[in-house]
């Protein structure tokens, strides 16, 4: 390929929320940012989670170079231990993302020996013909980064999943001065996260929920249970400076919640004084408003600790007491507001105060709105503008807003996964559109989602299956015995009798044909024959009895008498 | 019963969206309010709707005085035809909504000896004990009433769905006059909707809409295109007067649209200048700029006129062109998010212009905010309150806000359906609670769910189905074939060969067991021996190869020989 072209071909991530995977092109040398996982839809029966398409990247693995990722989320690291099985460039991240990797590769089972390289704001790597400098943005999780990749033909800017904010609690706060002497010497494309990219104005800052978990703690007669996401430990920080203020201490409950408060306070990300946590034994003898529980379950996981309490779960640790306030310091990802919303009531059910984001600002998001969205594209005035990191009307709308700004209508575009965008100095078109497979996992096998399966498992989970045996005589062409009728899914025991004998009835009776007389007169030899009357006159028997349609599954066997 | 108490039973509607159903009772008289039906949650597979249990109304059938309809939506009439056909008590419901009952009454091919009497606002009707009074109420939908019930005990007041809007579009605005009366004059009890009870301050006025679509429509360079609600007659009214004020005619389609605008015309809750709307030969005449198209699909639904358009299907009579407005005058209803961003982003990919709630105020809500909620209590200043029409959370919510405004906390029900609430002049309690199982409706089958039929559903819709044919010679106790494996929904083609027949050497081996030799020695006569072995054996194959759990169906077939 070109050294003086240089092409960006988006492999997960656009058109979509999940597996971020951006490949970048020129001469002989490819670089990739992220390698993210996706979270199935409710059609994708079965399947665990989603991958992305690597057909570009196996074709061509000589070029690669390297992988870099800018943080820790799994819709941005989600992907590295299936990848890494498969290929082993080197990969760059921040400390705490490097951290959050290899638990990643331990919980999938997977050693690589691609080299796990630690980089820091600051940072210059050389990957090729690329050159690629880091900088701290603030985001819902510790050591987040953009890019600034030096290429031949330009620098390209990579907002990584990013908002401004001027008072954030742990992270630094963006770098302006940098971008904006970025913008000053030229750049030549933004590539920038499009989350938010329908909702005006700003997102507040970190900062706000500090002051709402205050009044909330300080007003609280009793315990007061806070749940959010394990890794944003910004928000894990507050809650312990809420703490340390009300003279309360905080009881941790949730593996994942354990895990990372516990990793984040060996590497520093997190900073709590000695003997702010206490012990089980400890949360038990303490008065209850001296007590703060930070739970796993904002997004109401069915085994999270927040929802076995929910629900009542004997072997939970912390049960709920009427007088509990709790609070769900999060907001329910697209998707999982109905697992919020029970989980909500049940707590409401226990006489718990519960508060979530609808009642009170205890939750801001890590990405930007409009306005942080236009300043980001006025401080790199970049010529080409590729929204990223949304579905189609976020990268829509985000495009809308770069031409609204001055940035030609030619010189933005808005891709899908698997457009081979073509960069030349002036201008820029999609050449090429390369493969990108729907790859899932589902238990141990990884592949592509095969279209067929998907739609048994739709129709059995609607209206289970019916297993119809015909045993047929095969001298005589005579039934060996009646034909028998196993359900799983379909219908209910007590309904079951009646209509499974009427089906049998009506199977003889198709399989006798009338005047044929193929079962009296002993012509049933045809297995293809048979299989087809089950099929046919079960369907059409169920359907006009109950309007069901379970999948039917014909066993024909043929016996025949031994010498 | 005695007449010298009241019976408050909830039957449906409380602790969920959907199925409102209450049951008044006093002495030997009971009246029920709404009749509605429920969507099924995502787990409850192969579920088509959920109505309400009526074993109570059942066992007191002589006592059924009649069942009153606040307004025409499926959640308040949707179970009618279900009901009708076991109970025939007079039905009693505004104009409007009792269109929309015989509509309903067709589709589900009910015929029903029961009386549907037209009430309106200002109507009094006798009901044994109670004497029922109908007000009007602002809601999404037109002829929408609140009850005054005065019964032996005092007077009860119930809100319907309502919101206050000062400047309705359609309906007439709340007649506060009547209701601060009877506040005056004493109410027992408020029966209120809860929906809106978490959203602080007020509904903004159907109005408002006006304004934005105007601009909207004086902008647009193309065709608008407006979806919403069918029964959101009054946004219906909004778009002609739109139309009319821009010089644009409207096309209708969809076909719930166009039956139910032609209702709304026919009954004058409509009005339209003569030759506002136009038909599809004149649509393809007339210039773009003089075009709206009123469209189904609010709500994302597969078979609606706006998806079929998203999706570009061929039989749609109205394509998606570039330029198009398209308004989406509607939000997403809990659980059609996903449904309306699918149909969104295929809109946008088509290049049209997509205007939804997150970025213009494009729709308003049907149902009160906190602010509204406490004016009612305020205007009625009821002795015993209980909220209904919410989830828990929501019904929670909105007794703190009665609570917060002086409503002694004993006064204050939160009630689940199935309680039975007796309110005495002085004080109430819960003294039963009766049986409301979740009746479901599938196809033809109306019951109660059966628990294993669910799970094995889900089982199925995960990791499908696996059915194994066994065939033993009943007189060696030998194999008489090698067992057939038949999948669906489980793993694809192509990876299936191999796995399967590995998993049939598993299987006789398994069978075989070991020095035991049940295959080769013959001794495999025990069915219920084999069935245990298929299952065993494939369950712990099919999960250590792939971490799959098929439902694994064996089918035993003993030959005997024939002499």
């Amino acid at each position: 390929m070109s050294p003086h072209k240089l092409r960006v071909i988006p492999l997960g991530g656009l058109g979509e929320i999940g597996k971020n995977m951006m490949a970048l092109e020129c001469g002989n040398d490819i670089v990739v940012i992220d390698a993210g996982l996706m979270f199935p839809s409710e059609e994708m029966l079965g399947v665990d989670l989603l991958i992305p398409d690597i057909s570009y990247l196996l074709a061509r693995q000589k070029n690669l170079r390297g992988i870099v990722i800018t943080h820790g989320h799994e819709d941005h690291i989600g992907a590295l231990p299936y990848i890494l099985s498969q290929l082993t460039p080197p990969v760059y991240a921040t400390k705490f993302t490097r951290e959050l990797i290899l638990v990643e590769l331990k919980q999938r089972g997977v050693r690589t020996n691609a080299k796990l390289n630690i980089v820091s704001p600051g940072s210059r790597i050389k990957l090729g013909n690329f050159t690629i400098e880091f900088f701290s943005v603030c985001h819902s999780i510790p050591d987040s980064v953009g890019l600034v990749i030096h290429t031949p033909l330009g620098i390209v800017v990579h907002s990584g999943d990013f908002k401004i904010d001027y008072t954030p609690v742990i992270s630094e706060a963006t770098n302006f001065s940098q971008l904006a002497s970025l913008g000053e010497k030229g750049v030549l494309l933004l590539l920038s996260d499009s989350t938010y990219a329908e909702l005006p104005g700003y997102t507040p800052s970190e900062r706000l929920v500090s002051d709402t978990l205050d009044r909330i703690v300080s007003e609280a007669k009793g315990r007061v249970i806070v749940t959010t996401f394990a890794s944003l430990i910004s928000r894990v920080q507050q809650v312990f400076d809420v703490a340390v203020k009300n003279g309360r201490r905080v009881f941790i409950i949730g593996r994942s919640m354990k895990e990372i408060v516990s990793m984040a306070l060996k590497t520093g990300y997190l900073t709590a004084p000695p003997n702010i946590m206490c012990r089980l034994d400890e949360l038990k003898t303490l008065p209850h408003n001296r007590v703060i529980v930070l739970s796993t379950g904002s997004q109401g996981e069915p085994t999270s600790a927040l929802v076995r309490m929910a629900n009542r779960d004997p072997s939970s640790r912390v049960q709920i007491v009427s007088g509990d306030t709790v609070v769900i310091s999060a907001t329910p990802i697209p998707g999982n507001e109905t697992l919020v919303s029970k989980t909500t009531d049940s707590l409401f059910r226990q006489g718990a105060n519960v508060i979530y984001d609808k009642l009170a600002q205890v939750h801001v998001h890590g990405h930007g709105s409009q306005e942080e969205l236009k300043l980001l594209l006025s401080l790199v005035k970049p010529k080409f503008f590729v929204p990223v990191h949304g579905e189609y009307r976020h990268l829509s709308l985000h495009a809308s807003l770069a031409r609204s700004m001055g940035i030609p209508k030619d010189n933005v575009f808005v891709l899908e996964n698997g457009d081979v965008l073509e960069l030349g100095r002036d201008s820029g078109k999609v050449v090429a559109k390369t493969r990108v497979g729907v790859i899932y996992v589902s238990g141990l096998i990884t592949g592509e989602l095969d279209g067929a399966v998907l739609r048994d498992r739709k129709l059995l989970s609607r209206d289970g299956v019916v297993v119809v045996t015909v045993v047929v005589d095969a001298e005589s062409g005579k039934l060996a015995e009646r034909p028998r009728i196993i359900t799983r899914g379909f219908i209910d025991a007590g309904e079951e009798q009646t209509l499974i004998e009427k089906g049998r009835d009506v199977l003889i009776a198709a399989l006798e044909d009338g005047r044929r007389g193929f079962v009296s007169r002993g012509r049933l030899n045809k297995p293809s024959f048979v299989d087809a009357k089950v099929k046919d006159s079960l369907s059409r028997f169920f359907y006009e009895q109950i309007h069901r349609r379970p999948i039917i599954i014909p066993v024909v066997v043929e016996v025949k008498r031994k010498s």
